[in-house]
């Protein structure tokens, strides 16, 4: 990840304090959105919504920009309108469509630059979230811990050598985000709550939002046995569940403090 | 634990193999098995099914022992029956109605005699299972990791510094059983998944079944924060999956061996 880099990536169903402090980032009555809807089975209707709640909540301008094919990703008017934005946001739906229709295209270089330079801040929500991971999970929810209860494919990339996985708590899927780091124990698995979400910030992230935040880290384990199928082995993985006000590290793969004593006696 | 205590602890839906294995624990052709159903609904049914199940995997003798009230567990009769058994197992059910029928009565102490001297298999499965531990977890299936996520209360303590729950893949019970090691960093706890089971032999366990147990030890933890209520802060836990083969040492908080590499090339 770039040093500039801000991503704010919501684990789904994000309230307003959320949504709002996206809109604070992006320069808040100064803002210039750009809403990408092209995970979502009814990109209009999503767009549409977002699109006046960013308003609602104060932005200067929000509009969306339809990216349903290649083609779409590939033209100068796709790029003038990111090159016009100061935040863009992308939806939930299937994270799929995202990488389909992106990945590899000049909105897909020229994101990773204006990102990059800290000129805009992205933000996604659910699928939104789970294409920023260089691996991406794609599906999943069988139980236990197994090779099969798991599926990846390639993501965008705007934050490498982390694995997210979203609804966290909600869907239950310790289980596949633990599966995921035993057979990819390089990438850092980060699975996050609904209403809830990280904000990176040079090697950190800061945990946003009314839940938590579940690091796994396989980097740690004494042995991993990822047979093709039945359960996986996994000993001595480390485990960080952080709620708001925690910053965990990157590299350094560990929590650097906890929330404030202040908001403990708040709570 | 008492170094000779053999205990057979099932994470409900028990298979044939599981269950023979209880069978061949407590003599086979020479077993004298006991089961006690206080924890079901229907205890004469529950009894009436594991009998069967028992008696054609081989086992010698096998009898049920009705305990609905405390009265029950006092009576000298039912300590003949257990001082005559070289088995005893605990059905599902809801693990509240054996410590309400049990805990403290003439039953609990002898069985905790038997058990320590090694003349009795102890052997539980579900409700059956949760009741081994010295904190119990009682219900919770809340997602998240916080304080209110679970309900605990006293076990019977036949495995110290353990806290067990079961079904533990197929109902997503991670969340819970993380807000219960926050709680009680002293604990060890252990999630058994559905036809698989932990045996303890001295100071170790090992993982028999088709699923996997799943450890996590929060005494490894840099920070814990545990609010009244919303998320619980619990950084740097560690956590260890374990499929049938591995062998778990309890104070040493390690798992000490993974499955051989034969049984790898096999599955």
């Amino acid at each position: 990840m770039e040093g500039n880099s801000r991503l704010l990536i919501m684990g789904g169903a994000a309230g307003p304090a959320l949504l709002g402090r996206f809109v604070e980032l992006a320069g808040a009555g100064d803002a210039r959105i750009v809403v990408i809807a092209t995970a979502s089975e009814d990109p209009a209707a999503t767009e549409r919504s977002y699109v006046e709640r960013f308003e609602s909540l104060g932005a200067g301008t929000v509009r969306g920009l339809r990216l349903a094919h290649r083609a779409d990703a590939n033209t100068p008017e796709a790029g003038a309108v990111l090159r016009g934005a100061t935040g863009v946001f992308f939806t939930g739906g299937d994270q799929e469509r995202i990488i389909t229709a992106l990945g590899g295209t000049a909105v897909d270089t020229l994101l990773h630059a204006l990102v990059g330079e800290g000129r805009v801040v992205l933000a996604g929500t659910s699928a939104g979230a789970a294409m920023m991971s260089a691996t991406m999970i794609t599906g999943g929810d069988r139980p236990g811990v197994t090779a099969d209860s798991v599926r990846t494919g390639p993501g965008l990339e705007f934050l490498p050598c982390v694995l997210i996985d979203q609804h966290f708590a909600e869907r239950g899927r310790l289980n596949r985000l633990l599966s995921a780091v035993a057979r990819y124990p390089h990438e850092l698995g980060v699975g996050i709550d609904e209403d809830t979400a990280i904000l990176t910030g040079g090697d950190s992230f800061e945990v946003l939002g009314s839940g938590a935040v579940t690091v796994v880290d396989a980097g740690a384990a004494t042995d991993i046995r990822v047979p093709p199928s039945g359960p996986i082995v996994l000993a001595g993985a480390r485990i960080h569940v952080l709620p708001a006000g925690c910053t965990f590290h990157l590299t350094g793969r560990r929590p650097v403090t906890g929330p404030s004593p202040e908001r403990e006696r708040a709570a």
